[in-house]
């Protein structure tokens, strides 16, 4: 798993080392030890399974003290050993991933902490280009919800299908013709007519797209009334200070693009020892 | 140029779409036409130039009515027309990159915009994994210095190598061996000794790492006088609540990795018209 | 869509040809046309939409006179112009992807045409590797069901699952903490007690495994009665020669890995044009 | 060798699971054991050096109680160690590869093992795109001849080629100005005119396409007199029912394109012990 | 044909130019014209083809006034018109390939013209790694015979084989195993004894290895009168100086290392116009 | 690094051998060693470090006796230990590689060795396409200088940029825009306006084009006179036989085309052991 990601990771560094680098070249047959270092307080660590699939590539031998999702205060996280020429290399990558992940991470972890009741709070595809699978891993690592991983993996019919299909009763059949029995489909909805059609033609998920949450949670609780399956989601204009106000027995998903594009990446330095 | 990031947000939009998407497949031969809507004020755009050529390989047609680095304060910024599946397949990729790098650019810009003197802004090597060229195109739209691209652009002797190396002079000396005529030598130090023993080696840029503003200025003074040719960067703990405490006529480049991760990505969306 | 399809082809052509097929070499100036024609009788057409974009890669102009599920008698099904080297090179990739998909779509169709009631046909992941995707779009084309296109798609419990986690309702309780909201979950099951354990864990879909019609319909008709909402699949050993036998109002989908791995070419052939 | 296989194969595994497999996810520390179980009964074995390169890249450790060419009658071929989830990620391309391998090489042995005489029996240009080189190796492990592998490993002017070139004698000659004195020239011949004008120009092989058996072996037998160190091949309309008709002495090789296309998977299954 | 070449140059020339080019980076909306000049004088063309290939890529538009294998005097040979930017990141790639091919060209070129007899001058594997096939090329534009193009298309038994196979009757029997009736056999021999014993075994081509002109003139003349069909190749230690004296009715081939290793760079320029 | 090099160099073995060779293929399972044999006489030996690595890629044991940059006489170099149809298939590629390193340190050596005075000999991006960086690499073996290394790596201003730019005034202020300060600024002029100009505005290196020896001198003088810390280096026109006439105290660097583009390959061999 995440083979595409260890080769974009290994794809960076040879770029970024694209001949070589000569303020390490002379380390090329020297061996080291070097420890990670958590310089932040209080996270949620992820991206240490991503981390030892890359150091086993570059043959550095690493031991790590805490897993992806383990809550760590402070300190040594882990220690490396390898070919020192081939630890500086990967240095600056490795800590960018781990600052990230555990960046988004964390937030999740904080958000959700806050949540009273069974919704939950889910990521979108508000990502930054490229790293999206290890950011939605991230989300899992906090307890959120990855949502879709890919376009091709579940159907979602949103405003520009809606306008481009005429309407979105034609749009829920046009996609019935190649959708496979395996998959379910989602529709993005900005008003309760809308919703109802969507409903009525069978959608398995009801997206209410820039709701208040005030009409979002009464459109909600007359949509479950009448089709208790349906799964309804509520995405669009919210964030950290609002996201409380949609918390409902009605909501299932809080979807927030800002959980995966608004964070502030967490400190980590890797440390040659003597 | 940027031929590798055109090559790479087309990975990931074929990635992103693996089979197809289902919710798109009927539009497959419609020709449509739409609206990039920049929903955020006052920002700087970076990301044009990319997006250009990244529509250009999806046979997209496009015209944008402003340039990377201009000052746009609202609403619509270009026009698409196209295959409607092309462009619906394009739109999130496409978004993110425009949100990332005019988020970059607009605090670049920011932030220089307050900087009296000659000090100059600069990236360093935090940045987004693969988004990295990217990130520091929209540094230079925002007025700021790319700083080194890669590793192997130009010679940077970090902490970790003095530890490696044994000593400062012994740093310098071994990197010579390799380094051509062509390059720049820049030394990373943590006090006013190895400063000096970088300086008198004859090291074109002297890096003071983590210093206090107070003490990066005293020590700046100190190593022009001596050595008025070379160039002086501070970094480390630099945000931009103090970076204007560093600006100084001895000191030429601050450099801060906020710059390149700690963003609020700028909001744009994508209209299909009727 | 299709990229990495048109991607593979382009490699195998480039690949069969790596150096210069010499007896094609002295006609790489001359432009010249050449029909494409059909030599079996009444078949489901499949292939067009892929072949017309590896086609473009080699700019090679296009006509067809049909389209994809069509169902077409015999004779000439389009007509080339362009470059006489690249048509000789792409002609036996064409040939076998058109021989192939075709085949898969005409036999879909017609077994699918004996069906009388409600039960649709599905592939499996018995499939020639590589050309699943095609060989899935071919099932489409014929009137079937694609089902799952790939692993990560949806969750399928299999039976070596169901051993390794150590029975049934282990099996799902750890499928659900890494399943979004988006995704449905399958389990494979080979008796009534594992297929009530899974409907009562709220799975979406049972496959009934390697089940005589009888046993299956039985199963199912109980299944249904109690839980009127899970999809119903059988699957294994079904043929040609049987799997109308399982054609029921309780059972929604019959897979069958020979609609894919077991078919007879259809004879296409390219004609230069005097 | 079969690198490039190697890596299609890894690519279509990463492909399949290009997230992550989620009904597997939790077992990716977990080490087991699976016997790879033959369901069929009385086949050649084709596959199995492929297979252990591709386990190799997996570090699944494999031992096999067969190798490729073996005869085997039915049950446990082999047996394979290591990580629970990569074993379930490669199972399905492991098992196609095996199916379609095994069943090209048992058709091929069977059709051999028929024909009594020198003729031998070779594969052609139709092949499932991108399994090409694959079903090659299988007939050799079922005793028959791969034919030439890609298009510029040997020079063969097709019908298309006369036609372009305006002529058997002109074709020959073009050709021969890119020809290396390493390489052999096949001709594809409609009728015995052509058929001895090719001699005439020194070709080293002929082949007779689309003649009857009658035909063929009286053609055959005219050019063997006058030309006996030249290859004589008949291919074209040649099936499983009537190639034993072009059985001959004056006939060296019988090409039949079923021999790679029309084959039925041999049942292979995949089992992890408790 | 040569779309991997092509694909070479692309990536070389996008890693030449890894971020951008700042020196030209100004000129990337600017349309120019250039001329490719020949300084040198009297030399056989070689490369047209490829780079006419190469600077559509770029969509640069040329006019060349030679086609490969012409023989120039000096000056201009070719115009390109397209963007500035574009043609100063491509010139210094072309320029190679045009000068190395076309020293290929003129050596091959110069070399054969001395040639009285029918005996061929052939190329070798020894090659600039990746160029081989450029290489190769530009031999049968100076009228040269390219030798076999990799280790796949025919058949090369070296000493190293002999050895390991346990000799020469060994080493024929194990290859014909393997060997398609499409393809050539030839064999390296040091020695009388086993030159007949390869005859003998039916190859198809000898290759005298080291053998001095004298030697190699009365073992060729030997075989050839008991086996008239053998085709006979000399090779190791054949140079510019010598390389006439193998000139002789019974051999056949001559083929020589330096023809592709030991060539001086035709020198060629690009100017922009004013 | 050199991870592109490696890749490159597995790939071109691939493609060399991209089915199978038979002529070693039964080998595949025998274990051998071998020696690698250098047939000249005193050379610097440049590749070992390369060809280590790309040993390893195919599980091939090595050991050298010597390492790049030593000075060898004759003689076996080195042993390998491996797989007997890896061992043939990579040794083409293997001995291509160290036989163009070789030569081009050797060279470099030779003309550097008499040179009397503190002027270094550098390489140009006069190189064997693709090879550039095993070539410099050499370069530094020999004792010289590898200059930039690619396009991106320092800035220099060309002729053609000049021309473009109108002038090398403008051509300088334009370039500034978009250099960091980590990057010096190279011009290259052919007469002493435009390198007193260039002084004056700042650059880092002038680079005197096509200047005969006695003019460069005179050129250099007056501008060190003046501009003391600028670095002069000479090209064009410059080979073995004219190249010490431009030593000089006020000539930093000549750099030389021919130094990488016209070199003799060192003899090497590989012989399997009984």
């Amino acid at each position: 798993m995440f083979e595409y990601e260890i080769k974009l990771l290994k794809e960076w560094i040879e770029k970024d080392n694209s001949f070589f680098d000569i303020a390490s070249y002379e380390l090329r047959n020297k061996e080291t030890t070097a420890e990670i270092i958590l310089k932040n307080f209080n996270i949620v660590l992820s991206g240490i399974e991503i981390i030892e699939k890359l150091l086993k590539e570059y043959e550095i031998k690493a031991e790590f003290y805490f897993k992806d999702g383990d809550f760590v205060e402070n300190g040594i996280i882990g220690k490396l050993r390898g070919n020192a020429y081939n630890i500086l290399i990967v240095e600056r990558t490795m800590l960018n991933i781990l600052s990230l992940m555990s960046a988004v991470a964390t937030k999740t972890y904080t958000l959700i902490s806050k949540i009273d009741g069974k919704t939950r709070l889910a990521a979108t595809r508000k990502i930054f280009p490229g790293l999206g699978n290890l950011e939605k891993m991230a989300v899992l690592h906090g307890g959120g919800d990855s949502h879709r991983w890919n376009l091709s993996e579940s159907i979602m019919i949103k405003d520009n299908h809606i306008k481009l299909y005429g309407g979105v009763e034609n749009a829920i059949n046009v996609v019935k013709k190649y959708k496979s029995f395996t998959k379910k489909i989602e529709i993005e909805v900005e008003n309760e007519t809308n919703a109802f059609l969507a409903a009525k033609n069978n959608v398995d998920i009801i997206m209410l797209d820039n709701f208040d949450s005030k009409n979002a949670k009464k459109l909600a609780k007359k949509l479950k009334r009448e089709y208790p399956k349906i799964i309804i989601e509520v995405s669009g204009g919210i964030n950290e200070n609002n996201y409380l106000e949609y918390v409902d027995d009605n909501i299932d998903i809080i979807s927030m693009g800002k959980l995966t594009t608004e964070v502030k990446y967490i400190d980590f330095s890797l440390e040659i020892e003597n």
